[in-house]
């Protein structure tokens, strides 16, 4: 796919080093690890440094190890597991003694290497202490993924003076990750206040007509405020990936 | 359905004044007028000093008409039509020189007695400029009702110090009536402002996931600002007969 | 945010009282209490002797002892929390034996001062029994909130004449609290009679085509009485708040 | 289908009256006239007496005209279209000039025998004058069905003592059919003052969060009332002809 | 309510045989028992002959048996409870032996005279066997209602030969309750089969985009067939009521 | 319903082998087996040498046994149920010991008679390793009517190049059966690479907006690929059944 | 993409006949012609010989006209335009005077050679008359594609006879398509009659709850009867190339 | 609300030079400009350079005008004006001449300075030709806020070589927007093929089931590939601005 890589082993090919057959098996072989149940997609961990990621919910057990063993196997990088149960983290800890649970999160850790720490930091925040579990699993990933990670909690709109009276925090940030549930204002509120990036995670923190996080996910894509997008209902994961990599993007820039 | 005149009446049936079955008339007869394809409530009207309200959307431009010649006849209070087109206006006129039309608002008045003025007001604040219509059916409403109503327009939370710089405006006021469309979270954060009631009217101003005004809806359903209650999408007469109510219970009262 | 508060501090910052940044830091550390994972509001406390409320649903336990005990220290006023489970109960139990427990309505009260009694009522319907759980959260919450709360329920519109029969009661109230599930026809139909305001409280008592709630729910938005406004599914608490706010208001009033 | 008209086939055939294809086939050619675009289903007419009925919308001119011409040659019962525009009513006069047209019912009729009259009768009520273009497609349907109809419009629950007013009218119906759109609550407010059968239709009247006749269909389908049933939006032919299906099926029997 | 008996209290007044406040209080007390959390109808069981009916979902124990003491009380007549658990039905039989439980359909019966039995019959049809607990819903409820019941399942539409094979059945049958999941095209086949009216009940059986019967919902409100209306998703009781109201009017007429 | 067949029968009938009425009779008891609570189709089963199927989900243990025990009496056929629990397994086990369990398939068969093997054969693909199950119970029904399956798992287009990998496997199918949650991409990318039909399976994986998999559904009814159709979300039976129909209906022909 | 064609490619680059750059650029350019608004996909035509297919509906006149032209020169095949307007027709028309328009259908073609005919047949068939213009959408793409196809119109499952009278043309159908509104009740019916694939399209036929075509695509994806897959509403073009995939597939084969 | 600014001012205030009054009156008059009808936000121009941004969509003509005139006067930025009809066209060009109009993309400008050029670019992609508009909404806002854009139009899924063969494009871009409709899988396949941020737009582009962008918006929502987020439906602005934010944050930084 890497249009050098190709180049390269076209070469390798046209030099009689490996045979036409030979480049379309390597193609094939390069990129994954087969498990059967799983392909796993060593691709851009190789090329970000980014860790392997799984995504635990919804597989067996079984799959989970099996998965954890052959990246265990593989290479040196840090695993991180998304949506973890303690089910999940008893079964890893079968395999490997070096891991780590943040149940709240639902995030397990296999840390192999030290995280890297970004100059300019991503803030997390919330409209209330129940959206907390989505945030930390923002910050949690952001963190894995090398970078600084500041917290903001319970500063919903209702009372807007918390907010306010937080703004040098607001300011600072490099990226803000705005997580709320009922009815999500905090995105709008925040992206009116900041000219940074914020990624606004919709929770399904609420009841009754906040039918399992539509109204903040509905609010958050309505924002009126210019600079705000928006991930999946709970995926905090999602957030602090992307906040992540906007993040490094810049991060050697100067401040702007 | 009054039990005092459900009393008088039984009354003047044992004094002979009147027979049973002319008792059973009477609660018949009493409330409406009877035009076939309408009976027009007069009851309310009677007890309160209200307008009669005729929502026009869906009648004929004849029963319009019949309805309009009907109250001209019977009272001499002032007549409101809501959700009127051009076309309703021009019907009215040809019955009555005695009407005004406000066009954004798509109200229709007749009015033959001058609005009381509260001493208390009602505050109509939007979030954008494309809320305006609805906020002018609320604003109307309520004056048509007998309220002293003040306008703040345009300052949605996406410009939070456009609404933080008014918040003398806010703090004036005895009742609130939050018009946004979008992600309607100006509801949560003027909610969050003020200790006096807050009436939301989503409305349909957006496009996309905000779904003919379901995205501002359900996020001032579940607005985490408590007294903050909310009236069907676009409803501007609903929010401004509300507010109305409220507003006119207190009014005779110091301050709170 | 109080504009005496900022020309009162400003004045002591011009009588070199306070420095600049004490000025800042001033605004900043006065409204709330800060928990880390919580920051309690106190603003509108104390501005109008309202209680502290703690909305007890997706917290944990940890927070939740953590928040009242830092309300407990703080100042002396009633402290509410819904939505609280038996467990909520007994988490707070450990912290003071000062609690008690209304189990349908699901509300802890740590009660430290008398609840003041207004001379007008609230008045609480219900369509029908399984309505009364929510109902419960409306009138405890107005009576905490210093409310004379009267209770009608199972009066629901398919039994009409048990509505009709009690319309004494209805006519008394000050605000009507109509809680109903199903079809929810209860608010229209309420709200024809009396000309009070009603706050309608759609309910998920029901299956099938109710979706949880939803029918009620656009049934009141819908309602084609006026003076109706709505909150979200199942908010007694809502409700009861917002009851309470346009009672109080013209509570000392003469009757209308 | 009709079980004896398969046995007397049978026999035919049996007495080699008929050859055993011709019994295929006769099965095939008796209950429906072919016309390529369209199968006219005579089947019910001839069983029932019931008139012929075609849907209008949806179909071109062209295929309106070819179907109603082949009525006309076949039998002669009494054509009824439904949903049809004023260009329908043109392109049918074309063929016969014996077509009347209820413009706001959207109805056309090729009238060639006397309506019956049934004893009992049938009463269409509607919410609000809005309703009644649904309320005179019921209407009118079940009169060229053979019912005797009553009709008592604007009768919604938001002024009740208009309905309350009536009951004696209620009281007399066989049948009756419930029209209204908002919240729809007239049916079940009905459906709790008689003992008949309630045909409910929700109208898409109202604006908002009626999302286009949902609120008034989930209203009616979560009725708390017994004896009420409904059927799809705006269907005022369906209400029409199962009110009749039911009027008459009791005609003959002593009032119960 | 009832024309007649308010004459007849009227008359009394006149004579002075009550007095004014006695009327008001007579037309109060007379049509239901009140224990506080529920107002029990008495006022269609007496004038109708059928029994008390119980929707027990939501209703606590206590409430249930205080409801069910009442009615032991009071009347005579047969007690119905519908969506009752096993433990309702425990809690019932402390307070009368005299109950009987039926568990797939969660009907609890208390019985205490003969059911009535209809010469014409209810015809119950399912589309599968896992629709069977809806349709003996219906099915007992229209029992004890006093209808003679016939029961067809297991003929939905995928084997069509399976409800052709029994046309006889259906074509004997006065009124037909046609129950099915998935796709609800039951309802249409059967409707375009039959002269009678069909009362179509959605169930929630079935997975995926069957939302919680949603399709079977939604596909018999818009049958194609004439004849059909329909009741909430899984409301068997609704279904035998509404059956059994048209199924008495019509009873003791000849056949047609 | 075979025309072969009723000619044959009608001939029996005139030749006086048969009587009219037992003409009618044998139509009716030929196809189905009557256990009361189901009729069990053997019809297709005889024509198409299809294994009898049942849908367990919502069954009584008891009736499925008795449907089972009814089959094992009937015919020589294999048996094969889905969605089915544990405890279907063990209750079909006390009938029969000859029964399998795959259990994440939540599938059981009885096997009489060896499964055939067609020459071609059904691909199924998944997005993830959480769609196993929904794969399976494709994979399995396709074996278990006859079918060569292969399966690639885990090929979802966040990682392309393990499906691109891939593509001499997806070239060499007859049919596909595309299975995938979340987005569901993986039928529009597969229906784009291949020039045969495939079978798209919504699966319910995934959290938050994907709505009990609505997302995957939508997403693959408006695929931008053509020769993709839809079955509903999680029905991996209906996919392995139509793939295997379409398998058979070309497997004796030559490659195209 | 095709596996031969690579390995042919990396053969010439190899004998150094291509350079790796060309080979790259090769790979790029051949697959599609770039028009810069489109990349038209000449791949599958030339590899199926199968037509060109421009779906119009929001593409600019220009835009279409500038895709035809390309068309026109590149290859000599036949030019098929979905959801054109009679204003995209004449665009095209002035380009090419060889293009016919399919009014009902939303068709044009520009025919450049004959069509094949299959010796299998394809079935179209409807629910109703309205339902036309989509069934011809699918006919005249099957016929177009290559198919010999029939028709069958009208025959919906309220009038079941004219279904069944026509068992013999839906057995001797190789694949059917099913196109009906409404409750779309008639894929289930002929999914449960053939033993041949079904391709349901639900059209958005109806009005009130079938919400532009939900009720029928609901109603199939929960089809009852196996062997049905589903296409999106109103996508005719979808189901005719989807039914021509499978009848192509199998059409030198002999009868099953 | 800028930390610097309330310290500059207070201390102005604490020299003397201005007054308490004037200190509020300053943060009240300084960020805005005042209209009535619009409250002008010049804070975020002023601090970023960004140009004012009027969205016209449910704005009067006049109101238009208006703001237009105002910005004219105060400063010398760009102006851009968005979901602009040709109607806002011709009303801005009665003020000044200086304004060109982009009708697909629904866009004005008046340019009064040169846009910056971003050493990095933003790619605009879309899935076809008919999501062209909503990806020039984003493409020229993008420009107009100073980036350099590259577009690459009709790469969708379906013909997957038409996206692979421009791989190096999608690799050379610093931030990349996905634009698609129908069933939105672009995104997730371009997430999956870079590791640069991806802002996904889905567009209402399609019929039937995708619900005016409802199927790609969920599909968007759900991508299984990180690094993906979202605006609302058809918002080419909202994503030419988040596009625009990251892009000039990493501006000056050397590529990573």
């Amino acid at each position: 796919m890497d249009k050098k890589q190709v180049l390269a082993l076209l070469d390798k090919f046209k030099n009689d080093e490996v045979s036409a057959e030979a480049v379309l098996e390597n193609l094939k072989k390069l990129p994954y690890g087969e498990l059967g149940y799983a392909k796993i997609d060593h691709h851009r961990a190789i090329r970000t440094g980014y860790p392997e990621v799984i995504y635990c919910e919804g597989k067996s057990l079984d799959h989970i190890q099996g998965i954890v063993s052959h990246m265990l196997e593989e290479k040196n990088t840090n695993i991180l597991g998304t949506r973890a149960s303690k089910e999940v983290y008893q079964a890893i800890k079968e395999i490997t003694e070096n891991v780590e649970y943040h149940e709240s999160a639902r995030i397990v850790i296999v840390k192999r290497e030290e995280y890297k720490k970004s100059k300019k930091n991503i803030l997390v925040v919330t409209g209330g202490t129940a959206d907390i579990p989505v945030a930390e699993e923002a910050a949690i990933t952001a963190e894995v993924l090398g970078n600084t990670v500041e917290r903001l909690y319970d500063v919903g709109v209702a009372g807007l003076h918390r907010l306010i009276s937080n703004t040098d925090i607001l300011f600072k940030a490099n990226v803000i990750i705005a997580v709320a549930g009922m009815e999500g204002a905090l995105a709008s509120v925040v992206g009116g206040l900041v000219d940074k990036p914020v990624i606004a995670v919709p929770t399904s923190v609420g009841y009754g007509a906040n039918f399992g996080g539509l109204s903040a996910l509905l609010s958050m894509l309505n924002s009126c405020a210019s600079g705000v997008s928006v991930v999946n209902i709970d995926n905090g994961f999602g957030a602090g990936y992307m906040a992540s990599m906007i993040n490094q993007m810049s991060d050697g820039k100067d401040d702007n």
